[in-house]
């Protein structure tokens, strides 16, 4: 890489602004080349005070003004209304104007997926910018796709997924050949209805770069069965939160055991450090790259820490100086083929033979 | 109740066969009245010397012999072409009969499901039987249905999953006015697909006996936000069997954790009866009803031990003496009037107004 590598952020967003965004800048800033640049959007007069406890970052920091914030629990249509000017809207319009490879924001979700698909337009042709978890299981961490953005999704819609998932867990996770899934009620090729079925049948086709696993279930997340797990936006956002809530319950229900009596609190306190890996282990990076869109944009949680924000950093960066885009391109070139060869009748044909 | 309750087992269903069915029928006798009956479906070489191990059982239980037994990996189209006679179908075929109030099985579940739908019909509209599961939270245990026997669920379909699921908690559980949800993406009203939507708006709509909440999404299952939790077979399946593997996975990680050096292996020791006590409240029942039936059948888990084999007889037992089925007769009857009332295009509207 020889060009300056120049990351847009959206210092405002989140709970903690930028007592969290700034000291973030600073954790990413060491991992990064000396010659990394930052457009920094946020109100300057809160953005100062904490610059000036990072004097390093002085040299590779632009902080472009702006007192207009989105709030947290903006709706997307008002965002889009009347978030023009906003912190969030213009790291986002930074990378449309070709002035940062990247956008960073722990904003609201539905706020930045909304005026991202505004400002940047969609590459694909999904109804709004994919959502991605990275589900944490024995072997590793599983991108999950999507996992809320776009409710009703036909056949080519998942076949999008497939493409964009594996693409960004190479670029993100460095697996040369990530291996990739299709979440349904079971194996056989005659499970599910039809538009698993359907996109079973593109992906197996084998038109595209892509190691196509089949069918997987509910229960090979946790196992890392695949790299790369495809569903709609309503199941994803359902299994997610339910093994979410399942997690935090089972937590819950395990500290409650533990200091049920003297004995078993005695025992907890030794065995403090083997619990306190095993509370690292299961919390999942807090990054989610926006799929889908004309350009990078990486959502960082509400409720991010310095390092959190600082890995979304990291992450925007691997993103854009990835291959990313252009083999999204190619294997999307190769799906409009295949779907344009397979005449409707043909690809109804598909579903039922298979 | 002056009449004698019958009760039909399937004793040779699950992965142990008589040696855990007929120790489960002395257990489950114990909690019922003395007058209660088994009529007990299963090869007599295989049933008699385990019933000579309990003596007090002899003047309760009825053997009808048969040596066919469904294979626990039948597909369900070949158990049906080839179970008559078979220690299944016979269970099955006494509640058909009358002779017997309820069937018990540990057999394979599609197997169970096709046979039950063949000889008792269904008394509802949805294509195959209804799969419950109890999800364990904070508080208790959530009803949840269907969790994968029907795949593509329209607005109605949901909302006999709600009726059918309020009167089996309330039969099961014993809790007076059961609260209900569907799970969605959202709670807002303008959230997830049209059938959705559609059911939100036909359970709102104030027609039937049910505590209606609204949307609820994949976390409210382990708080146990509401009592029953009514969606999809597609959508349930997956976040159960992705809950599952979470909650799996977790455990696996705690006993990694803890056994991971001296000390905390020392820990664990002595925390041992809180892990126990632990282990145990994740452990929700094995045994789950097929909904939707002329009739009472529960499924028991394949691996089912005594216990839980004991559960399943004792949960067919309170639902065959419970108001189950007057109650979703009368409810569905109210579905049905209201589904006319509302002609087609009042029904899109009411999803689109609301």
């Amino acid at each position: 890489m020889n060009r300056t590598l120049v990351i847009s952020i959206d210092a405002m967003g989140g709970d903690h602004g930028p007592s969290v965004t700034v000291p973030a800048l600073a954790l990413a800033a060491k991992a990064m080349p000396a010659s990394t640049r930052f457009l920094v959007h946020g109100d300057a007069a809160a953005l100062d005070p904490e610059f000036a406890r990072h004097p390093a970052l002085k040299a590779q920091v632009e902080v472009r003004h702006t007192d207009k914030v989105i709030a947290s629990d903006e709706k997307p249509a008002v965002a889009l209304r009347r978030g023009k000017g906003s912190s969030m809207w213009n790291a986002v319009e930074a990378v449309k104007a070709g002035e940062a490879v990247a956008a960073v924001s722990s904003g609201n979700t539905g706020g930045l997926m909304a005026i991202s698909k505004l400002i940047l337009r969609m590459s694909v042709d999904v109804d709004r910018p994919c959502l991605v978890a990275s589900w944490p299981g024995a072997k590793g961490l599983t991108t999950v796709l999507d996992v809320g953005a776009n409710i009703d999704c036909d056949a080519e819609r998942l076949v999008e997924f497939a493409i964009m998932g594996e693409a960004f867990h190479r670029a993100f996770h460095g697996v040369a050949k990530p291996t990739v899934g299709l979440v349904n009620v079971g194996s056989e090729d005659v499970k599910g209805h039809e538009e698993v079925r359907l996109a079973h049948a593109i992906l197996r086709s084998g038109k595209f770069d892509l190691d196509y696993r089949g069918f997987i279930e509910g229960d090979d997340l946790s196992k890392n069965t695949v790299d790369v797990a495809v569903t709609d936006g309503f199941t994803g956002n359902i299994m997610l939160k339910a093994a979410e809530g399942t997690g935090r319950y089972v937590e819950a229900e395990l500290r409650a055991a533990l200091t049920s009596s003297l004995i078993t609190t005695a025992g907890a306190l030794l065995a403090r450090s083997g619990l306190r890996k095993f509370g690292q282990k299961l919390n999942p990076p807090r990054a989610a790259p926006l799929l889908g869109l004309n350009g990078v944009v990486v959502k960082s949680h509400g409720g991010a820490k310095a390092q959190d924000f600082a890995d979304a950093i990291l992450m925007a960066a691997s993103l854009s100086q990835s291959d990313f885009a252009t083999e999204v391109e190619k294997n999307m070139t190769r799906l409009t083929a295949a779907v344009a060869e397979s005449s409707a009748p043909a690809a109804d044909g598909a579903a039922t033979v298979d």
